[in-house]
């Protein structure tokens, strides 16, 4: 069999027949529906090699992950997905890279409903650089917007938080050489889920919500300066991930508060939704923290479990600083 | 008054209020409706320096220009603009540069209804990066599809062939140093004109259409293609710039058939169309040439005005093969 050519191997290892009315790649641009009474909403990504994500790294996991950050911001919205385009910047066609890239991506793209329409690929003679677009439908009464939050609003956090931190950490060299720690780490930080029917259940019953992408009082502090509120959070409420155990206190506290790349739905919501939301954390097997409380001012208070002041500082992610690979994907990205 | 913080900095020239009924940057996503009755159309492209354009090229064109490729994808498939996203990868934050780029972008972006509505912006240590998504909407009917060309129709061309790449053959030396003709030539290859309107118009009129970024042969082969036919193309018919005149033949033909980087719709109408179509030109103030006819089987073929076939070859374009910046922003990308 003679060698496919560039064409052909982008060809078959991207282009899927688009679902039924859907119009995918190979046109002038890619169509869909989007359903009457819905709004569309959209977000785009861009990861760049050595900066968002190690040169060498797993291809599957790439795959997996590139879309997925892009999910998480349809989650925090509360839409469903419909459908997403790639633009794909290579050094050179590297036929098993793209056999482990596209079938990372196309198994969460399948897993969400969230089809591969349409892109564009070229040369990137520095590196790999990737660009994706999501769009997905939501009703507009249950938009998840940063600006929804309301004083007495309880603070609400789900999964686990601190895990891709520590194993950033360990591979940076920041943390002694753990190899145990590590397995137990690194997969929230290759394979994070997208809590995609968490979102979509919030639409009417959460005020505002967005992923933690930043870290927690980063992601938060977000949606406190949109929602002109302030927040106090109880350090001990906060769900660390088990790897965190045995870690020093400062370091934890560091993990919890401050990681980045987390990807799970922090939102906000009145009391006397409780029940609710513990219900349907049930349902969907997600662990729902309740976290902490929306009030008046601005600034975040972090206490501890003897009621005292948690110092904390909220710095800004300085995507243009020197810096290790790292997650930065999210500047008030949309 | 204290400089700006990189954040302000890109907030000052990126972020514009939302139209009514749309939401913007600085949430998880962008909001946006699209009508009853209409599909939502999506085309990506990623621009990268020295590949797609030239390091120190004048920002402001660059970002005119960077827009205009992906709306011409709009254009081509007659769908109405409706909202845009931008990611960019910056080695640095240069105010001036941001200044020029966000200028030819939000002036084109106005023009063409086409708000900047979300997108990233991330550090990119070895040159800029761009990826632009266009939305649109059209009815379903009105799509212009590359698969629709039938045997018998007539192939029309808008505007003019060859300026752009006679102006990338001057700056790449490829032809002796004209400056007259430099002046003529560059602003099609700096400040294209998406089609917009024709586009639209174009709907339920024409049969097929696609945008010349490739060039002619090219562009149209993926019309021939993926609508199982043939095509004879007139070489006199063919609407040359005036800035061709007096180059030799050759340089002339190469200029016409394979010049990429135009961004005129080629389309195919049937022949009774060929009033409604001249009409429609003239309206438009676009002029409109028909240089051929769909045919039965496969491929092109070229006669000159004493009826011989002309030797053309019609080479597929590799997005990898060394070379200097020239467009190629359009393997079937959507």
């Amino acid at each position: 069999m003679p060698a496919k050519s560039e064409f052909e191997l982008i060809d078959h290892y991207f282009n899927r027949p688009a679902p039924a009315g859907m119009l995918g790649v190979g046109d002038d641009c890619a169509l869909l529906t989007v359903r009457a009474g819905c709004e569309l909403a959209v977000s785009t990504d861009m990861l760049i090699e050595s900066r968002h994500f190690l040169p060498g790294v797993d291809p599957q996991s790439l795959g997996h992950k590139a879309l997925a950050v892009n999910l998480s911001d349809l989650a925090a919205m509360g839409a469903r997905p419909l459908a997403c385009t790639l633009a794909l910047g290579l050094p050179h066609i590297d036929e098993r890279w793209l056999e482990g890239f596209s079938k990372g991506f196309h198994a969460l793209a399948a897993d969400a409903g969230c089809p591969l329409l349409g892109g564009d690929t070229t040369c990137s003679p520095h590196g790999i650089v990737l660009s994706i677009t999501v769009m997905g439908e939501l009703r507009p009464a249950h938009a998840l917007r940063r600006s929804g939050a309301r004083e007495g609003d309880d603070i609400w956090v789900s999964g686990t938080l601190g895990a891709a931190y520590v194993a950033l950490l360990l591979l940076q060299g920041r943390l002694p050489a753990d190899p145990a720690r590590l397995r137990a780490s690194q997969p929230a930080m290759d394979w994070p889920q997208p809590r995609l029917a968490l979102g979509q259940a919030l639409g009417g019953v959460a005020h505002a919500a967005i992923d933690i992408s930043d870290g927690l009082l980063q992601d938060l502090g977000h949606i406190l300066e949109q929602s002109h509120c302030a927040a106090r959070l109880s350090l001990d409420a906060l769900p660390a991930h088990p790897t965190l155990e045995g870690l020093e206190p400062r370091v934890r506290q560091e993990a919890l508060l401050g990681g980045g790349d987390v990807y799970e739905l922090c939102f906000t919501a009145q009391p006397l939704r409780r029940e609710q939301i513990q219900a349907l954390g049930h349902r969907l097997g997600i662990p729902l923290a309740r976290i902490g409380t929306i009030t008046r001012g601005s600034g975040i208070r972090v206490f501890d479990a003897r009621g005292n002041d948690v110092p904390v500082t909220l710095r800004g992610f300085d995507h243009f600083a020197a810096q290790s690979p790292a997650p930065d994907t999210s500047r008030g990205s949309t």
